[in-house]
């Protein structure tokens, strides 16, 4: 199986930027595509392909990643907003996770992954019970996903816990030809005691795979963990040894000068979730203060619950105007950045090799938008457009892995309607009563 | 000439609504249109109708309102990002601007009103020069605006620009069927002495048209302002007068209690500019402080330099989450205000009667958005999903005035290539040489 892309515009991360951001843009390009990997970029003739897009007008990059989400939670969009936290979380969002069957996860999950696809993510991170369900929904989907069991220790037996966790993450991980990954997902420091957190990075550490945890979301955690601990949340984690392993830190938003050097340290990645940030008034990470420490920041939408969509590229421009704006300088999180972010470290982050930008060798990740259009018009900056300007909607086509997921706007991979009319059919069970 | 829209959910905020906020929300609703208003919402039988469309799974609201942007600054959109604001204005912009003829405006308006109806806007407040470039398009393309000259008096004689928005304003205001609406646009404080302003006022009191103005965009401007006059820029504007008349504020950014205060009890109109706010570093307005003051807050886009798009929808989500986040409060700006900031106060604010609801006897000023979407799935809550979830290309249809303007994403007034094609031959002249 190959595809030919022909003379379109190719704008990337540049995977060896080291300190300083870089990306590649180049005009009139074609790309070749054989079996999961980009063989050729470049003006050369044209070699066979079995597809051939014509990129007239269409600019090609690798796909968005999203690094934070809790995917089935789509059939809980708008289900409860505008609440105080504590009354969303117990009276709307729990109850309604109460009634949940593997079921209602494989359907909310596939709805994520409609949604994602139309709006150009090729992986995600996700956390969430019911994770073979996700397993199934992603194979079929044939994107990426780096899947995590949340473990949440309350009162029940620990060892089960981790038991459940270690079968699902050496069961999966490398499955559907490498695109599904797993990691060890102990929710958070609030609700996992250190001695866990502890069992859990050793378990990690032996499995040669990461962990995805919530760190540091709102101020009443970082103020509860010092209460109860005299830690901070990211001291927590720290201690417990999971800056020894590979981990994916979401939120991170109320930091010490301390915890920015232990999580620059680690080098842990953080996924940075602003619209869900503002939605819940957790508040504004110190992104531009974790990215000049070299902290890989990647972007999440986290559930969409709490967002309300799934939209990568909506989630990078709210990321590059407000840290300009709530630190009052223009010149903060330029485009390439921004970019950068929903890209690169989002791949690097999930732990996806050879993925994250266009070069030849890479894995044939890639979307497609449509640059014929008034809000992209006209053409100063390429970049500058998809960063500030462009829509979910501009994006047109897939390719992950080499495969064809969407093309001209229309999933090949899944049935849209069939996955509409089961979520139509399901989601008055979870109505307040 | 009739409409009539069968079996459509509306979505509206009531006029009516007093200090509280009250939106209308009705399924399976007919609308009928005859000539420019609405002569009946409700379920009652169809009457006969020149055009009929089915309304299964979409969503009637009235249009959305851009309550302070410069039009034909999308021809710079994109042109110089993430640069200090100094070098972005001295190096790039005012460069630019002094390279402009009165058919790169037209061409530049033209550009965004296509964006505008693509993205559901039904009225804009303007203020820029060759003002009767913008009257030209907005006409042609069918929409409402409320223009205004930027008059930035620095060496210029006061009576000549005095007396070029004195005769834009008598010859223009109520054209196009009183589609068009014209007020006096002194561009700042810092940039119009006080003796202007005053007689600005006077000018707007005596014609009984509305004054557009921007203040407080900036702390350097309060600053300024401040040592210059010993008054912030709002406490200037209101001892000029402009505070009797009807009076639309651009930012209001930087503000003291005072300025909250004359603000209220001049019963002016605030555009909020979030996007552009945060773009240029300028920071982040106390818009749930002056909602609770009771100043009816209305939402822009400002120019596409700054933003870099007029997508309204994009706008409403950036404010309705902005605020919850800095003020770290989930129950701020919830949905209801949100759409009124986006649509009532919008059309109050630019002085257009009989818009900004449906109800009968109104203006028939309505889009219809397409709601058969992953990311508008389940359909919890319809208003949650217009302000947390939907994107522009939702949007499907526009009836302004009674007119179809736009119709399944196909703009029925102006011809969309022609205006690509216009744009894409000029823009290369103002490169930065």
């Amino acid at each position: 199986m190959s595809i030919l892309i022909k003379n379109v515009e190719v704008i990337s991360p540049e995977s060896s930027a080291g300190n300083g951001t870089s990306v590649l843009s180049e005009e009139n390009t074609n790309i070749h595509i054989v079996g999961d990997r980009i063989v050729a970029i470049g003006k050369d003739d044209y070699p066979e392909a079995d597809t051939i897009i014509d990129g007239t007008n269409l600019v090609a990059l690798p796909g968005l990643v999203n690094a934070h989400t809790h995917a089935f939670m789509t059939l809980f969009r708008g289900m409860g907003d505008d609440l105080p936290l504590d009354e969303w979380l117990n009276n709307r969002i729990w109850p309604a996770e109460a009634k949940l069957t593997a079921e209602d996860v494989y359907w909310g999950v596939k709805l994520s992954l409609v949604e994602m696809i139309k709006s150009g993510t090729t992986a995600f991170a996700d956390m969430y019970f019911f994770m073979e369900e996700a397993v199934k929904a992603v194979e079929e989907a044939g994107i990426r996903a780096s899947l995590s069991i949340g473990m949440t220790p309350f009162d029940k037996d620990y060892e089960e816990i981790l038991k459940e966790s270690k079968d699902f993450v050496s069961r999966w991980n490398g499955a559907a030809s490498g695109r599904i990954l797993t990691m060890y997902g102990p929710h958070a420091p609030y609700t996992c005691p250190p001695e866990f957190l502890k069992a859990v990075a050793l378990e990690a550490e032996r499995d040669g795979v990461g962990i995805h945890i919530h760190l540091a979301e709102t101020s009443k955690e970082v103020e509860d963990m010092k209460e109860k601990y005299g830690r901070t949340p990211v001291e927590l984690a720290a201690e417990a040894g999971l800056f020894n392993v590979h981990t994916l830190a979401a939120h991170c938003v109320h930091l010490t000068q301390q915890d920015i050097k232990l999580l620059a340290e680690g080098g842990v990645f953080v996924a940075h979730n602003p619209q869900s940030n503002l939605k819940l008034g957790s508040g504004v990470a110190p992104v531009p203060q974790m990215l000049a420490e070299g902290i890989p920041v990647a972007l999440g939408t986290d559930g969409a619950a709490s967002n309300n969509n799934l939209d990568l590229l909506e989630e990078m421009r709210t990321a590059a105007l407000l840290h300009k704006g709530v630190n009052m300088n223009p010149t903060l999180m330029p485009a390439d950045d921004a970019l950068r972010m929903a890209i690169l470290n989002g791949a690097q982050a999930l732990g996806f090799r050879d993925t994250g930008c266009l070069k030849v060798g890479n894995k044939a990740d890639l979307i497609l938008m449509d640059f014929r259009r008034a809000h992209l018009t006209p053409l100063w900056d390429t970049l500058s457009h998809i960063v500030y300007s462009s829509s979910a909607f501009d994006i047109k086509t897939m390719i992950v892995d080499g495969r064809l997921i969407m093309d001209k706007g229309e999933i090949l991979t899944l049935d849209e309607e069939e996955v509409y009319f089961e979520i139509n059919r399901r989601f008055k069970r979870f109505e307040d009563k």
